[in-house]
């Protein structure tokens, strides 16, 4: 029987509870020894409730520990690649949320870095693990719907973040539209060259006196003609709307929202549905434990990684292209920014 | 090219000027030539506004006027056989709505005279040409889901007659559950043998007092052993509520309410679709429409009726059987009341 | 009681006898008179089939003849404009399907003779009769929505017009979409000021031999910030797709295909649904009914019409933006083709 | 914080080990302490797998360890009822899978001994802690439907059984319409006085030869007028049919499949959905955990059973009054076999 891959978490906030909870309580195959954050209360509250061994300000006492397998990378964002760098020379393997970085050479230092030293690298592009999404995508490779020729996403969130995550997250097109851009190449297995994006503060002007949009869409063009569409919002009041579609030669294939449950209400005033899963917590939840599960089988099988630096590097370029063609109001071809 | 039917409408009623509306306006190959009712207002207003060159208050007119070739016999019920054997003998073929009768012997004694004249019958069970449940017959027919097991009938009207027309009606199993015994028997092609009916009075006393109940539930067995439910009720506060479901060996056909558009709305409030069709005006408008076309052409082509004497008669005894079972609160089987 | 409305049709191809028939069967306020085509066997074939009592291979016999209140212009797109300016010279009321025409300047010159006759002119923008887009439009004008952010069309016929007809329809823009650019203003009732539009040739290398392409994504810039969306392609396999959402700062309303019946059949192999209504005529045969209706109400209530001239010259000019925009690879204002 | 809850889980067959997995992996509360079968080698295989501390043979074993706060019975019926006497003796609180017995003199006796004892004793009707079912419960008893009229329950299995447990098992109406029986209580939280049972051996004759049936519909009397029905078959070719309908003087609400993804695929043959989730295990998994969170909680927080030892009672009741009416062809009061 395989050995359990004992996980070192970098950043005790929300989305490292998430991972350190999924790894605790939903997998049996690997177990969370330690938890560093800046903040030490946040690595010791964490750790307290999950009963997590060890709990440390310094990444460093993961890194130097021969116990740990794994790390997962959720501190912010402007740290991602130093750590990266860190962990790929001390040997650990590296689970590192989205995005990797805001700017492309040091994404390029980090994947170089990885490269050398032969560690296993995975970006958290988790809706590729939501069972809608992954069902379009193997319909698609399975070519039950043709050649695709069209490709919609939507995604919208129930409510705008705050402002102070907004001035620092690079804006809509790289905290946000970045996971779609993710979507726009794997549902197809296609690639971008080109974009075009439209967008305005509709929702609430201080996101605009931020410097950021609030709503936006962008066409896409693939290398094979297809083109793509993705439309966001930063404000759906009925909740989290996470839909797409491939249309094709043969066919279409798209999904629906989820909802906690599937009920209809009929009244005089009306034929009541349920709103969607309210936001990414709820709605993604499996597809956390289920990235990790692929992150502990390519280590412990040393297989490529699903998602890999290249993968994540890609979203970015494309979001940098996006932001370039709103502010030129003209389309973008990736290679004008990825140079 | 076949010469077109001549019509003479008799009763100018409801269902009578809906028939008179069809025929003039929907069906190029037949006319309304005259239109009779025991109130001569009637038969004008509705002669006027849909052209008809004849309106008159005696039946007779109709049945002696030689142009005319068929009837659509749509008055008060307890008249019906006795204008079948009337119309039969005068060699018009003939259209009548449901139910043929209330009593056996009579309805036994205008199937006889029918034959005797070899003049064509049918009878007003519209819903056999709704497309919903003509695609749920098809289905099962083309034998997609197997051998029948279990056949579902929800059937719900939004809103209590009068009970001015309870008092007459034969209460309803007779005057609402007769058209769910036929949909029982066309949708898998089966017979039923015996029932068992349960009910009560539960959205109006005064129902109760006319001597009606106005919620059902009927079990049905068929000779093939399969099963059958019906529930009823005489208020569905969102709409006509007309569903069916055929469970088989090979999997299941259901049907879904029909909407006068298909969208959904959503809101904080909530995801909100759209009400059933109002009521069987709205609801099987079209199925009027289609029955009076096959009727047509069984005439133009001496074809026999798809709607025939027989498939009228059992669905009064099936509703006889179910009030034997409601008051005698036992399973009655149908050769106890067809004799 | 008002009196009928008499018609002559010019045209009596597919769209001219869907309106000869619409008219005459469905409609209970009017009437036609005659129907014209330069090929008189069209012409007396339809009259013969309807019961239309003159057929003439010449358009001025209708225009001439002092019993036609109003015509139907269905003839092909490069005889509207003079059509229309004989009809409205010889006082006669104004259908005209879209596109009015290809070139503005006609169009501008049609339009004032329009104006300086004091006749009615209604175009054929049939989908705003339609009862989803209806609902939606109603629903997003009471504000249930709250303001609009973003508007999705799909419009995806189920098969390619042959290339002789592309060769002279003015291409995808013109002949397709101007029917979504339509819909894209009455949705929301607003307008546009600049589309960027994306496309190819991917359903069949003949349609691009041709000039035209097959499948095309349009982004809209509307006057108040909203963004729109449509979505085209030539061929749908599964049937024609016909789909609208508006997106504001209250919810969403979206409209779903409509199908033939509402049936879900569960077998081992799956659970299926019904494919939507297969083409236009089956989709929207309600629709042409119900816009001629909404001309008939126009002309005898002296009412403005609900789809004017200006309502046909804009979609022509969007579709001239859209080439324009497609040729040149860049966003352009609609004001840079209007003049 | 209070004290996690150990548990030892007698009975190491399939659905002990979903209970013991459940609270292994997914409830932060509890532990599993402790797992006897009387093949010592299932209770070691499950102990391995879930590093359970201790396996044995004999549930004595775990009845008087000091360290076990609660058993999970999930032996085979038989047993039931006497480990529940014995582990109430022992001071353990106790989860008893259903049904409790089929007999009520022993069912009647546990009860007795658990009252005394003053023990916890929950009843497996795990449907209670499902989403869909839950949501019907809450919309009931919030009023949003007036009045229930009408109850209607579908519960379909996707296969029979072995022919060795349809044996043993009590039959359809105590294996598996008996989770039915529950619901019809527990959603509109009333009580049946009557009911009447039809059904046949329409799926596999060898079910009939075994002395049970594999198709019925339960009809329901409730002590205020209400009508319920239930359909069972132990062959749904497409999967796990669960839903259920209430329907009230003010509207209706009622629940779907749930499916593992949700997506709809069109093409030329059709417009597919998803099929429901095959089973019990990928249908009902959530509902174990939440109903040991339940039992948790009310062991915790001394508060009383959410499923008592009532409700474990009445269900067999009914499954034994429904073999009688069946048997007898007649309806049958639940006073007739609860005595």
């Amino acid at each position: 029987m395989t050995k359990k891959v004992n996980f070192g978490i970098i950043g005790a906030g929300r989305i490292g509870t998430v991972h350190a909870e999924g790894i605790s309580t939903r997998i049996a195959t690997a177990a969370v020894f330690a938890i560093s954050d800046i903040s030490p209360e946040a690595a010791q509250l964490c750790a307290s409730r999950l009963v997590i061994p060890l709990a440390t300000r310094n990444h460093r006492d993961l890194l130097e520990n021969p116990a740990i397998d794994a790390v997962v990378i959720c501190s912010s964002t402007d740290t991602h690649t130093q750590f990266i760098c860190e962990a790929a020379e001390a040997g650990k393997h590296i689970f590192c949320e989205k995005p990797i970085a805001l700017d492309l050479p040091a994404i390029d230092k980090a994947l170089a870095t990885v490269a050398r030293c032969s560690v296993k690298l995975q970006i958290g592009f988790n809706r590729r693990f939501d069972s809608n999404f992954r069902h379009i995508q193997e319909t698609v490779a399975a070519g039950k719907i043709g050649t695709p020729h069209l490709v919609r996403i939507t995604s919208r969130d129930p409510a705008p973040p705050p402002i102070s995550y907004i001035k620092v997250s690079g804006g809509i097109f790289l905290d946000m539209t970045i996971h779609d851009f993710d979507m726009a190449r794997y549902l197809i297995g296609g690639e971008v060259t080109e974009l075009y994006a439209a967008g305005g503060v509709l929702v609430d002007p201080a996101i605009g006196e931020a410097g950021d949009i609030d709503t936006a869409v962008i066409t896409l063009r693939y290398t094979n003609g297809a083109i793509g569409i993705i439309d966001n919002s930063r404000k759906a009041v009925y909740g989290y709307d996470q839909r797409a579609e491939v249309f094709g030669s043969a066919g279409s294939i798209e999904s629906q929202n989820k909802t906690p449950y599937n009920t209809i209400c009929s009244t005089a005033a009306g034929v009541q549905g349920v709103n969607p899963l309210y936001f990414f917590l709820e709605r993604y939840m499996d597809s956390y434990a289920a990235e990790m599960r692929a992150f502990i089988d390519c280590i412990q099988n040393d297989a490529p990684s699903p998602v890999s630096g290249l993968d994540g590097r890609i979203p970015v370029v494309m979001g940098l292209a996006a932001w370039k063609s709103y502010r030129e109001q003209r389309p973008v071809k990736l290679s004008e920014v990825a140079g």
